[in-house]
């Protein structure tokens, strides 16, 4: 039986190109970058040519890019380290309620640290205005920290109007985007969209995992939070994780290279799932519809049936899918996200979340749909009290 | 010409065995070990079988690991966040003065942060003494670090006797040992050692860039320091990197299956080369001689000659050796470790390292002596004033 994974947004399986560079740079570049011999020069190389390619992609220069070991120490970094370096100007952060762990945990330690964070709330699609973002501005917000794609649901914020409401408000707030479910489907311009600061991950991007990168912008105030041998300009100690490093910018030069016709591919996978699902008597799907959402996420409710027992209904026929969000640890706990858009209880326990790549297919999505069609039906009978 | 890569404590060639199974992994056992699907589940095996490889070396449980991104992150994370855990024990931290940086600079930030810290020095072999150690324990000294294997002259340090003078001392204090030029070559067993943390890297040990490992004891108070998902029971968020800990699981484990005839053939090549270079005139090796010192890591002077130009002489040979310790950045900097032994201003501009691993063999040592028996004579006659 073929194998349909459709759990994209939790992590992919890494382009065979990209496999194939890493091997090449574990048996023959594996020098040290900072060695200053022709080992050395080689891995130093790779790193170059992949912040070219990245920095190609962002439209920024090379000098704004920082590697870091996953989106989450992107994220950390980005937060504490501005956090610190600029609580000078003031001690006041303002994000969503619909982050990302690696935001919100980030969050309760900076108010542990004694810093004040204001959580905006979301409406029912899962969107932040970039009005209510900018009436939370102060004189002294120093970091406005606002996920592009929500892992969970796949809204997608207005990032590019709330950078400039921001800016218009406080134009020494630092903007940060978490765009680890963003990049390499979306196109991003930080500079445009006046992002100061955004965090993207290898493994959501068909590269490995165990790298992640973190855009700076030109002159933003921030302090390493690994401290050590002083790579990269002293913002990120530690050796570099070239192959990863070589892979991720791969990656993303082979999405990007193709992301319009990539795009309209994963939009055509999504419509297709929704039209066959929602024929299932008591489905909602969350967020944003079509093209106003990710092209990647469908988070899929489905009245009477626990997700965690669905899954494992698919698993049977191979098709793997997420429960909520598995993204974080696999503790079990109620979802952020669906509580904040307001998810009714009958349908809180009872979502799951499919999210394609551009490795899936249609057969992909009608292998999910049939399961679905034959497990809903019966698992709600087993159910029943 | 063949490739004599004798740059070893800087960073290792991946075993072709390990890069095929990290190969693997990224193709078919791509999963994310917090899904609960079967793509999960091979993912979390895959970690499941390297702390059984791991702990089965260092004869310790399981759960007293945690992967990391590198070296240098285990180190911050074991300072930092025992530092934060502790400090209603006390704020007064011990290391000596030839640290890595990874150690040396997070001391200089929890300085910043308002803890104390002692630096010991060391005798002209890079040795601290126990009795110096203990005298200088306190009762508020939460944390006394020491590194196992001095990266840059191989000064192994009396680790066991440190750690049994620090606890009769005072039992509370933490020892942490930074073992990342020593994982892999020796035999560290960190309950017998009282040894409370212990750091290692993957990409000294012939496996990727991008993961480390922390050892923490039973009963350890840390505090994690990357916020987010909660992965790895919450000592740190952020997606494993599923294939970067299976690799360095293999390779210690092929590693440790044959430590003691690799330790043999790499005394063999030490002696060698030190037999060969010592019969050059005005040449000084550092650091405990013979089997006093580390297996793999040749710190030579070389009188006359600056290690910079030596370096690019050997290059030419394809002879890849470092100036001083190239495992920091390549900022040129007078080496800690020298100036702390005491090493002459004529000989400090003038050492290089030669690192050796079990994938050398005694034709890359000759190579180097033949390729120093050349140079040497020829840059003294260019650099006489």
């Amino acid at each position: 039986m073929t194998e349909h994974y459709l759990d994209n947004s939790a992590t992919t399986r890494v382009f065979p190109e990209v496999a194939e560079l890493m091997n090449r740079i574990y048996l023959e570049e594996y020098g040290n970058p900072s060695s200053m011999h022709h080992k050395g020069v080689e891995a130093e190389n790779e790193i170059r040519k992949a912040k070219d390619t990245l920095s190609g992609i962002l439209k920024c220069q090379p000098k704004n890019l920082v590697f870091t070991s996953c989106g989450s120490e992107s994220d950390n970094f980005a937060l504490i380290g501005c956090a610190r370096a600029n609580a000078r100007s003031g001690r006041h952060l303002i994000t969503t309620r619909i982050e990302h762990p690696a935001v919100l945990e980030t969050m309760k330690y900076l108010e542990s640290e004694g810093f004040e964070v204001t959580y905006l709330p979301v409406d029912e699609m899962g969107l932040v205005s970039a009005e209510e973002v900018a009436d939370a501005v102060r004189d002294d917000t120093i970091i406005v920290s606002i996920m592009h794609t929500n892992n969970e649901i796949g809204a997608v914020e207005p990032i590019a109007e709330i950078g400039k409401a921001i800016k218009e408000k406080n134009p020494h707030t630092l903007f940060h985007v978490d765009a680890v479910q963003a990049f390499g489907k979306a196109e991003i311009i930080p500079k445009k969209m006046h992002i100061d600061l955004l965090a993207a991950s290898g493994h959501k991007i068909h590269s490995p995992k165990g790298v992640g990168l973190l855009y700076i912008a030109d002159g933003v105030k921030i302090h390493n939070i690994i401290f050590g041998g002083g790579q990269q300009g002293g913002l990120r100690s530690g050796t570099e994780n070239v192959a990863g490093i070589a892979g991720m910018a791969m990656a993303a030069g082979m999405l990007y290279g193709n992301l319009q016709s990539d795009t309209d591919k994963l939009y055509a996978m999504k419509e297709h799932l929704v039209d066959r699902v929602t024929k299932l008597r008591d489905v909602h799907v969350n967020g944003p519809q079509g093209r106003d959402g990710a092209p990647n996420i469908i988070s899929i409710s489905i009245k009477g049936v626990r997700a965690e027992v669905l899954l494992h209904a698919l698993e049977e026929k191979k098709v793997y899918v997420s429960s909520g969000s598995a993204c974080a640890s696999n503790r079990p706990h109620l979802s952020e996200t669906l509580q904040a858009i307001g998810t009714g209880r009958d349908y809180m326990d009872s979502t799951i979340r499919v999210s394609t790549s551009v490795m899936n297919t249609m057969e992909d999505i009608d292998a999910c749909a049939d399961a679905l069609r034959e497990a809903v039906p019966m698992l709600r009978k087993y159910s029943r009290t």
